[in-house]
């Protein structure tokens, strides 16, 4: 996404932001379309905030499950990608545990297709909550420094990130242990960091990332105890970065594994609760810009 | 519950009893509110009897299943619970397998929370539902004779029911055998039977329970045959009770373990689906009246 | 059903495909009625298509998944479909794994019941689909040759189409190995044919079943690549048919079993997604008519 796209979805996601607050948060824009959360890979969460931005909109929403999936029935993705298509929706929002997958899907589909997560590939629309809620705490995000922490190596939403906040002119820092850290850190536009201490010194934003024990096949895994000992977030070690610096984790979260319940829980600095609040609004965003094209065609 | 907020539910939900038995049933008066039923605990007819009442209110429903939490990533309750106030919900129904978890997310979120059942501590819908079932039948709650009986000590049913029936001015005895009797049932209101003969003698309504034997953990578990035998609701042993009796379940029933086939089927005494019935227009009502504040500061 | 009310059916779907093509999908014609999807065997495909079709016609869907039932709870199908009952649904939709399961429900119920597929029994809206799809493509159904090929004997599919095609004037002809060949086939409607080459030959439309591994209990299983030698449609064996032979396949495939992936991907010939489309729009027919005594109540 170029920047003015960026700042364009941001600008339309405050809208909703700010409608939520209020106490009429419905709107009928998107009232008579089909939208259907295809998700492979389960996650509650994404899979509420896009079920519940579709339904504020007026959608008709469907949810494919994972586990019901005819996938177990041997049909390939692509199959399933027809399948959907056939049945006329407006809208895809897709899950999926394989990089790529989203992309091989929105080529054959008639319809727009929103990425809600694939593999260790892209998680846009959490990026765009992220810099939503940083642009409303900090009132911008060029020129911040943001250090991402933890296992940024089966982190999409890291990789969704340093794109996103280095387009929009952020200093973006990975902080990750050598074997969390991907090779091509660099290339992905963020500055590496095996030493926390000096990761986060005068940052503006840490974003703690989830350690993933699911994820490491194969390779060391740190006990959890160990991984807090040297890379959870304590209030000690938040006391490098700047003053008013704010931390964000994209949930769910591990306490006292990846970050100590007392900076969750700092009602001044952390900002978790609104990332999910914004994940509506983004997603609201998203799926009303996308489909303004086709309902323009009818309206 | 105070006994004129009990009745001001059930007249309540008396009205969309007969919404239900007229073919509109529908009424908008939930629309663009968000209702998010978070059930942790499996529940095919409650969540169903919810999630029909919120949409023929109106409102946008949207489930959590149990299985999919995000609980199983590590999550704790509280942080789910405020992940799901984050996106700003208009009411949560909730229903948990531990006691008093339902209290514990209701402090911590913004909106009304209603309870669809924690642990073997409450369910206060089955307990209105049931009343208006009687209500409608015995056209008073007031000094009726009411026989719960069998597997009370497992059953929040049963301790709803107790809390609610004797605070409307019945009279309500525990029927059980002494190893599925709690000790404190006195202390609930109820007047204890191990002797089912006599516990149901002269009753104007019985209300058996489900055996749970999934809750059994280690106390000793009658054979079904040999529960059947001393505490199974037979024609004969309902002989005891008054001519008029009414005969309630709250589902789902094991035939030939806690009620005879005969007794269920029974159309002039049995009032099982129609206690069914009156868990939507309960639910209807409960959804309604506690969003109305919410609502009216935007009417 | 009679020819009359197949033709009525078919004509009222295709009104609805063409809706369906068309910007605006969406009608409120079932708003304010309460649809039950009662899914007792999973189905992802055809749950998501009747709950497209219910929600484009503006009802309010529930859906009850197989997994979570209170089946599982030990409770009769009769006291399930009594509790759904209960709930004043204005339709439901059932799918089970047991043949007749749907009548048995039908009969207990007070509002219409569809059926969604019931153990090897009937598929009554697959049929629809399939002969819309054909008719569409061909022009009628009178006087074509169908040739219904591969695991007939597991397959609800089939004998729906048996019935439906020779009702409509279709010749029909079932094609499988002797193993796969029900032995009532002839009484069924179809000319039997064990030979793939003979049972092609001339025939204007041709059906792949999916080979159902799952349901072959103590059976002679053939193995896949034995069974796609044998019977799967290959572009050679399709030569044998007639020159604009439309091909069909009720999903999910099987690529390599039943079909070859050549065959499967042809955009002359290949129907397959057309038949998904046709799908939303014959149980949005299904839908509307059923409910329309219903609706004239009160309209």
């Amino acid at each position: 996404m170029h920047p003015w796209e960026i700042s364009f979805l941001l600008d339309e996601a405050e809208q909703w932001a700010q409608a939520g607050r209020r106490a009429r948060k419905h709107d009928d824009r998107l009232k008579g379309l089909t939208q259907i959360n295809a998700f492979f890979e389960n996650s509650t969460r994404t899979l509420l905030s896009f079920e519940i931005a579709g339904k504020r909109l007026g959608a008709d929403v469907v949810n494919l499950a994972a586990g019901a999936s005819s996938l177990k029935k041997g049909e390939t993705l692509l199959d399933t990608a027809l399948t959907l298509n056939a049945m006329q929706p407006d809208v895809i929002v897709i899950r999926h545990e394989s990089s790529g997958a989203v992309a091989l899907i929105a080529e054959k589909v008639d319809c727009p297709v929103l990425n809600a997560g694939d593999g260790r590939h892209e998680h846009p629309t959490q990026a765009l909550l992220d810099a939503l809620t940083i642009r409303r705490r900090k009132g911008r995000l060029e020129g911040l420094t943001v250090a991402i922490c933890g296992d940024i190596l089966h982190s999409r939403v890291a990789r969704s990130n340093f794109h996103l906040l280095s387009a929009m002119g952020a200093e973006v820092r990975a902080v990750a242990p050598p074997t969390l850290m991907p090779t091509d850190v660099e290339r992905l536009g963020a500055q590496p960091f095996t030493d926390m201490e000096k990761g986060l010194k005068g940052a503006d934003v840490v974003m703690m990332l989830r350690l993933q024990l699911e994820r490491m096949d194969g390779a060391y895994v740190p006990s959890t105890r160990e991984y807090f000992r040297t890379f959870g977030l304590t209030r000690e070690r938040l006391a490098a970065a700047g003053d008013d610096v704010l931390v964000l984790h994209p949930g769910p979260m591990n306490r006292g594994v990846e970050i100590e319940s007392a900076v969750a829980d700092d009602i001044q600095r952390s900002a978790i609760s609104e990332q999910v609040e914004m994940g509506v609004a983004v997603r609201m965003a998203c799926l009303d810009v996308l489909t303004r094209k086709r309902r323009g065609e009818w309206q």
